[in-house]
């Protein structure tokens, strides 16, 4: 039986695991653009919020907007069922250990109301925000046309795993050229891990891909279910489907890597490794703005039978303005994300994302700590 | 001196360096078939609970065989010895860890009782279980005719390691074919690891084989030997023999990973890679009907001149109901293993474990947590 | 799609990961050579300690000098921003770990003053050592003439990465070969990590190459901006760099591998790996003498708006001859570098750096300690 | 400039990193045989007590050969230094850590006794062992033609590292074909790790090798020198250089690993991975009867100039006859190592250790640990 017969395994990396090589040449950080754009629409930062409910709220999408860049409301969270979420999220905060998996699954049992997506959508594009709202696969058919009606801009299709064909004897599943059709908006599909499921989905016509499943802070993916694609590896193969189809259809549709960020150098590298933008849970969960009171969860967490996350306490480290723009006042790469980005890619001598996407990485793993084990200084 | 000379070593994985890829389509979970067939009995779930002591007693067997599974009867160990099993389980859960060897030890150097053999047997086909029930190989000659006269289904022949010839000066080592012709019923053998002693020990004509050396969570046996595989290397290079013998017989014989599984995606990671069914022993210890009473110890634990195995707490997580079917109220994968593998299959887009068996993996280190170092939260 | 296109990334190793190989013949330690030159300057031990204020200040670099090395003061630190620099290094060594990274924001936003440079260089002169002082990229054209004048003997510029061509729309970046014509002085750069990055530098006609980014106790550049390459990898590149220019060009460029080092294997490594010498910040940290008084801090940290760094608690572990010559009292390798260095160029069979640097290496993981878990003796 | 201008790493491997995997046959343990020779002398079991002062003195020696191995005297240790050597090494276990190193430097300045060397001989010769003594390469023509009028079986040349040729220009270095010729006795030689270094050793007509640098638990050299290979790797490179110097000369010289072993299972690595005997010393300072009362320390940590080495508190474990024979009343693997080796054997289907050498192997790192991470029981 020859060797080819056995199951192959091709090993992936994740973000502690690579690092960037400097250029050969370098560039005034100042001078370098990170514009990133979906369609129409182009942010001046290459940031965008997580539609997660620790996260964004109008008042945090509002913000976001103004910054520069994005955040992508649920609409199937604790904003649209209750009219009232500031309760819920402290209740959540306040709860034991062992009380949160359950009061979750109670929380996220609540109806769906329809009144309250349209409250949502319009008071983000009454502050003048971009606006970009997040629906379950199963529930996109129902609810897109309520986003649509009520003005939002940029429709988020979003599932732990979500394919270009969803095979169900009991139901039809959704058709992303048919929803194309339906609503006026760039649509944003995730997630996905491989190049030839991005490259499928990319084929369906739809404005941008969410990378990333199991990475979060705040989900237990891949103990429960095995199944996760470490983020570099998951960028790379995506980034490649991506270039791909810009060659056979001409269009460039970027690619979004969706979770698993912890500091600064956590985004210059999925960049380099071909990401468009970034998506951000914990990181922003931890902003004095953020309406999750220093507390993450993922939104896999609630699931009634089989749920996948932990509750984690990210603390306050600083306003949005400070954690994106600093100064900082912290060295631990929490602070000051735009101008990791920027001063990266002046090491790196490029001056846009996608020249930085050709930058050279090594595996450097993060337990080569070189002379970092000395004792913290303490007075 | 060519390269070549130098001894090779080939790199080995474990449940905690892969995970799986989720596949190009997705299906619904519900539509899912999870069936496992050992030659004419079919079970719903493919998963078997070992024979191990703090396991499998009588009630677990036909706990078991009501939802689905199969569980395996350990005729050489408590429940074959004592006529009051209970007496020595409590026992051993009480002694402190510097007496637990020398108890097992002494434990199980008592004499198996001919007559329990025949009770236990007896009351597990009363409840209308499939019975299954393990023996050691080099008691099986002796032992089998016993178990088919007292109407046993199904003959498990189990230890560290089997191969297909033993060679011994001082006794005739055990013919599967032999055994096969002298008893009517399915024989599962085991354990193995390897392509080679997979292949030799299917072309004796038994009914399954049991993959699996030193992975155990109360085993030691790496320590003290050496020797063992990693779960994940073994349970493909047995896949391999497997469908090359199905290739050369027609005949297909299910592979049943055996030992060192923690969380439900440890579950969905060996039928990824290959295995037709899972024997669990530490997880089904965590069930509150398990006779373990919160233990666990290996069955080479009690050796007398070479002990090799802990005594584990492992707790006890909730009932066998809950911990199969769920609803899970934990995230951490240790609930609701059935629902847990439907999902996997469905994050794949398979409809069978067959079709599992194809679904891609990646090695991707555990300790790359990506964003899994923030603290647990706590109020 | 050709797998060539995906991203490729290469393995890089640190100190941790590597262990040098004994040679087949062994040689005596007292008859070994390691002399090091940068033109026409010839030390007897190839050791230099880095531009830190923490290491090196006028009197720190008279003694590395009556030992035989070098040291290199920072023109825009501590001891050309202020007249009383021992005030200021109280201080930064009595704030809390909360106030540390303000300080040193508002310590080094103070100016350089242009006498305490000609000041901090004639007292060096005046000791009768090589004076070698480092300034940054940015402030080169304009400091150079200074040092020139007051006397200096080796200009060292100094970036976390310095490359041949800067590009900037606002201003002209540093030429080196302009650099070296105006002022009469060796000109080592740094840091770079990269054969290409290396091989330009070597051809814009410098006297030597810094070789290091991210790797220093001290410093946090691989967290907050994801770049870096591990010292080992690093070395070896730009050794490659070195040999390739030396065909080239017939004139042999030293490299210095700058920052990580911990003991004395990694220095002996890091020769191994191809370094004609070594930087050392926190070791020398450590030396009674230094000004830091058991403390470091890394010179990135100070950045007003993205500080990037630690300051850490080296403790004082000796005097700089008993840390360079012995005889060592402890066995942990932080003491008789020089020792450390000669007997390892024994065990390896050779007489010179040069011949040290085709001493084979192996990969050989830190954490295989091989019997380095037993308990550490306590009375 | 070609890839392979750059330095080329191999990677290597310890104990911690592989397992054995089990053979396609199975033999019975109590048939195997595990005689190893030494030139015209036998031993029944495959296992040397080192040079070690914690470990072998007289009685040790005398023990070990009755229980069939041997025992290797240090000729330049306390035992010859002192009179009454107990005074000195009840005082090593008492003082505290940072008195340690000062102290044995101390103790291992006093010079060494001609007439001890006799006497030490005579008292081995006299309970009928078989005498091994050792000596370090510098003292070797002085020494050795004194352990040979004293009645001296087997001469042991051993360093940290020791090569077929030393270079130095002050005095003339070890011959070992002269030395041979004046000696009437085997000479086994170390220690060494590479494929070369060994081959140039056998063809000086020695009668064995002692293989590793920097594995054993009471010694730094890679720490202080950044010299060492991991000991599978050693092994599998000097078994190949035995087994090519077979080939050319027809003379079969046993290698033997020495150092970094703590468990049972790394034994058997080792003949696995080629070894014919194993010596330990960790392992047997913790035995009743060893002159080291629960200590152990390496016999480079006394070094003058560049102490190399920790003093490891490994407690008292059993009788030397428990530790190799058992029966074991823990599962550790620190008990019953011959029983643990006929085991594995038996395992693999082998029956002598020239086939256990052909045994098959995996890279299997210990930090998969596959459910290795239960809470262990307590009660």
């Amino acid at each position: 039986m020859a060797m080819s017969q056995f199951k192959q395994l091709r090993r992936s990396y994740g973000f502690d695991e690579v690092a960037i090589v400097p250029g050969d040449i370098t560039t005034n950080p100042d001078q370098t653009n990170i514009d990133f754009k979906i369609e129409n629409f182009t942010f001046s930062i290459p940031i965008i919020a997580s539609a997660m409910d620790a996260v964004t709220d109008v008042n945090f999408a509002t913000l976001m907007s103004q910054v520069g860049g994005l955040a992508v409301l649920n609409l199937e969270g604790i904003q649209t069922r209750y009219d009232n979420p500031q309760e819920i999220l402290t209740e959540i905060t306040q709860v034991s250990d062992a009380e949160i998996t359950p009061l979750l699954q109670k929380v996220y049992s609540q109806p769906i109301k329809g009144n309250l997506i349209g409250e949502r959508i319009q008071a983000i594009k009454q502050s003048g925000a971009v606006c970009a709202v997040s629906v379950a696969p199963a529930n996109t058919k129902r609810l897109a046309p309520i986003t649509a009606e009520a003005g939002a801009d940029i429709l988020v299709v979003q599932s732990t795993v979500t394919s270009a064909r969803h095979i169900s004897k009991s139901y039809r599943g959704l058709i992303f050229p048919e929803l194309r059709k339906s609503i006026p908006m760039p649509i944003i599909v995730g997630n996905c891990v491989s190049y030839s499921a991005c490259f499928e989905l990319l084929g369906t016509g739809i404005s941008g891909v969410l990378v990333g499943v199991g990475p979060g802070a705040a989900c237990t993916t891949r103990e429960v279910l095995g199944v996760g694609v470490p983020q570099i590896t998951a960028t790379i193969d995506c980034a490649a489907a991506r270039d791909k189809y810009l060659g056979e259809s001409g269009r460039y549709v970027p690619i979004i890597t969706d979770g698993g960020f912890r500091k600064g150098g956590d985004l210059c590298k999925a960049l380099a490794a071909g990401a468009d933008a970034v998506m951000l849970g914990s990181i922003f969960a931890q902003a004095k703005e953020a309406p999750g009171l220093g507390y993450h969860w993922g939104m896999s967490h609630p699931h009634p039978a089989l749920p996948r996350g932990t509750r984690i306490k990210v603390g306050t480290k600083g306003t949005l303005e400070q954690i994106l723009f600093g100064p900082a006042s912290v060295t631990d790469g929490s602070q000051n994300l735009i101008g990791a980005i920027r001063t990266a890619m002046g090491i790196c001598g490029v001056l846009t994302i996608q020249e930085m996407h050709k930058a050279e990485m090594v595996i450097a793993p993060a337990i080569t700590t070189e002379g970092k084990s000395w004792q913290l200084s303490a007075t």
